[in-house]
C-alpha cells in the first residue's frame, strides 16, 4: 500500500498534495499507486458536502470563495477548494484556484487550495477532480468547493460531481451578455448575484428580483428544492452568512428526503462510465497491433482513398468487439 | 445508392437539407444511407474554402456573417453557413445559424443556412458538422462558414475543421471581460473587431491597435501567415470588403505553400480518430453481453463495494481488448 495512505488519513497536507499529484500523473506506476490509494480510501464513509461554484471571468469567484471559505472555517468546517478549468488545457494555465487570489484561505490551516491541472484534456480534468475530491475528503476536509468558469461544458461536468451547484451572476447584465445559457441556470441550485455593494447594490437587487421571478417558472427539480436568487458582497461581507445558511439548508433538506445519497450514487455510476471510456482508449493506445492497424488506415485516409467515417468503421471492425462480447 | 445523391450533386437544396437531416439521425438505416452518401461524395475533389467564425454572444456574429456572406455571393461564391453550438445540447436550442437573424442570406438562392442540431452531445455535433461540410460542398457551395460561440471547447473543434479561423471581438473590452482566453486568440488566423461604427469607432480602432501589437508577440504559425487584427462594421459595411480580401489572401497564400492541403489531410486523420471513438462506444452499447456485465458492475458501484475507478477497470478487462488485438 502507498506510504501516503496513513499521513493522508491523518490530514497531512503535504501527503495530500503529493497524492493529488500522483492521480494527475500519466506514469503507469504512479497511476497504479493512485488507484490503490483511491480503493483504500473508498471504504471510508465520510460526512462531507460538495459544492460547485461557477460564473464567468470577472464575476468575482475567487474573492467570494475566499469570503465564504473563511466563514465556513469559522463555523468549524475544513474547506478544500479545487478548480476545473477546461480552458487551462488550451492556454496552459488557469486563474481558477489561484492561491494568490485567496490569500486568507491560502494561509489557513483549515483550508486546502488546489488549482486546475493544466495541459490535461477536458475529460481528464474532471476525472482527476473527482479523484481529488475523494482524497481531500479522506484527509478530513468537510466542505469541498469546486470552482469552474461559467461558460460551456464544464458546468455540467461539475454539477455532476457535487451535492449543490451554485451560479454567480454579475449585477446588472442580462444573461446573454454574461454568456450564461438558460441551461446553466436550470442546473443551478442557488443563484448568487455578486458585488452587491456601493453603487452596484440597487442593480444587484433588481437582478435578484428578476431571477427570483424567473426561477418560479422553472420546472420542479428532482431534489424537491426550489432554487433561490440572493445577493452577496465579498467586499462588505453582506450576504455571506446567508449564503452559507442557504447552502447548509439545502444539504440538510436533501439529506432528509434521500436525494443527497441517491444523487451521489448516480454520480458514481456516471463517473464509472466516463472513466471506462477513457481507460478503454488508453488501453488501446498501448496495443501494438491496434496502433499498426490504425497507421495502415490512417495512410489510406491521408491518400484520400478512404473517408474518415469509413476509416473509423474499419478500425472498429478490426477490434471485433461486436463478435467478442 | 441513396436517391439523394444525384439531386445533391446538382445542388438541389431540398435534397441537401434532407441529406443533413439523415446524417443527424440516430436510426441505423438512416445512418447507413448517410454513410453510403458520404462515401460516394468523398471521391469528388472540390475547390472550396472553409472558415470558422467565433465570438461571444453579443459580438454580432449573425449580422457580420450576413454582410460577409452577401459580399461573397456578389463576388461569385455560393455560401453555406453551419453552426456548432455546444450549449444547444444543454438549452435544447441555439441562436447560431438562425435564419431570422440572417434575413438576406436566408432568401438568397446562393446561400444555405443550417442551425446547430440541438440535443446532440458535443462530439456528435462536431462529427455531424464535419459531415454537413462535405454535403454542402458536394452540393456546390464554395464558401463554408462555420459559426460557433466564443467560449470553451467548441472553438478548438471548429478550428480543427476549417482552413481559416476568425475570431470576432467587441470594441473596447479586455479579453478577460469577453471571456476570450489567450489560447483562443492563438488559434485565430484573423481577429475582427466588430461594431466599428459611430461612437464605438475610436474604441474599435484602439482595440485593433492593441491586438496588432499583441499579435506580433505570438510565435510563428505552421501556415506561415501572421494573424492580423482588423475593424469591421456590418451596419455601415465598412471593412467587409477588406475582411473578405484578407480571407481570400490567406487561402491563396496557404494553398501556395502547401499548408492548405497538409492541414486538411491532418484534419481528416484527426476526424477519423474522433469518429472511431464514438463508433466504438456505440458498438458496445449494442452488445447485450457488454450491457449485462456493465449492469453487474454498476450494481456493485451503487452498493459502494466497488469504486468508480475499479468498476471502469473491471469493465475494460471484461472486453479483453488487450488480449485480442
Amino acid at each position: 500500500m502507498s506510504e501516503l495512505l496513513q499521513p493522508l488519513l491523518l490530514g497531512d497536507r503535504a501527503a495530500l498534495a503529493r497524492a493529488i499529484t500522483l492521480i494527475e500523473s500519466t506514469r503507469p506506476d504512479h497511476r497504479a499507486e493512485a488507484e490503490a490509494l483511491l480503493e483504500a480510501i473508498a471504504k471510508t464513509k465520510l460526512s462531507t458536502k460538495r459544492f460547485g461554484i461557477s460564473g464567468v471571468p470577472g464575476v468575482g469567484k475567487s474573492t467570494l470563495i475566499e469570503a465564504l471559505g473563511m466563514h465556513a472555517i469559522a463555523e468549524g468546517e475544513r474547506v478544500a477548494v479545487l478548480a476545473v478549468d477546461p480552458s487551462s488545457s488550451i492556454s496552459g494555465g488557469s486563474i481558477l484556484g489561484d492561491k494568490t487570489r485567496m490569500p486568507q484561505l491560502a494561509q489557513s490551516a483549515h483550508a486546502f487550495i488546489r488549482p486546475s491541472p493544466s495541459a490535461l484534456h477536458l475529460g481528464g480534468v474532471t476525472t482527476h477532480t473527482r479523484e481529488a475530491v475523494a482524497l481531500v475528503e479522506a484527509a478530513g476536509f468537510t466542505t469541498v468547493i469546486i470552482e469552474t468558469v461559467g461558460v460551456g461544458q464544464s458546468e455540467i461536468e461539475v454539477a455532476d460531481m457535487v451535492d449543490m451547484f451554485i451560479l454567480l451572476l454579475l449585477p446588472g447584465s442580462g444573461d446573454e451578455l454574461q454568456g450564461i445559457k438558460k441551461g446553466i441556470v436550470e442546473l443551478s441550485d442557488l443563484l448568487a448575484i455578486t458585488k452587491a455593494d456601493g453603487d452596484l447594490l440597487p442593480q444587484a437587487k433588481r437582478v435578484e428580483a428578476d431571477y427570483t421571478a424567473a426561477l418560479r417558472l422553472l420546472p420542479p427539480r428532482g431534489h424537491g428544492q426550489s432554487p433561490k436568487a440572493i445577493t452577496v458582497s465579498a467586499m462588505s461581507g453582506e450576504g455571506i452568512a446567508t449564503m452559507w445558511q442557504e447552502m447548509q439548508a439545502f444539504i440538510v433538506s436533501t439529506q432528509g428526503n434521500g436525494w443527497f445519497e441517491f444523487n451521489r450514487t448516480q454520480q458514481n455510476v456516471a463517473a464509472m462510465h466516463t472513466q471506462f471510456q477513457s481507460l478503454l482508449l488508453q488501453t488501446l493506445e498501448q496495443s501494438e497491433a491496434f496502433i499498426q492497424e490504425r497507421n495502415r488506415i490512417e495512410a489510406s485516409v491521408k491518400e484520400g482513398t478512404l473517408s474518415a467515417t469509413a476509416g473509423a468503421r474499419a478500425l472498429v471492425s478490426f477490434l471485433g468487439i461486436a463478435r467478442n462480447v
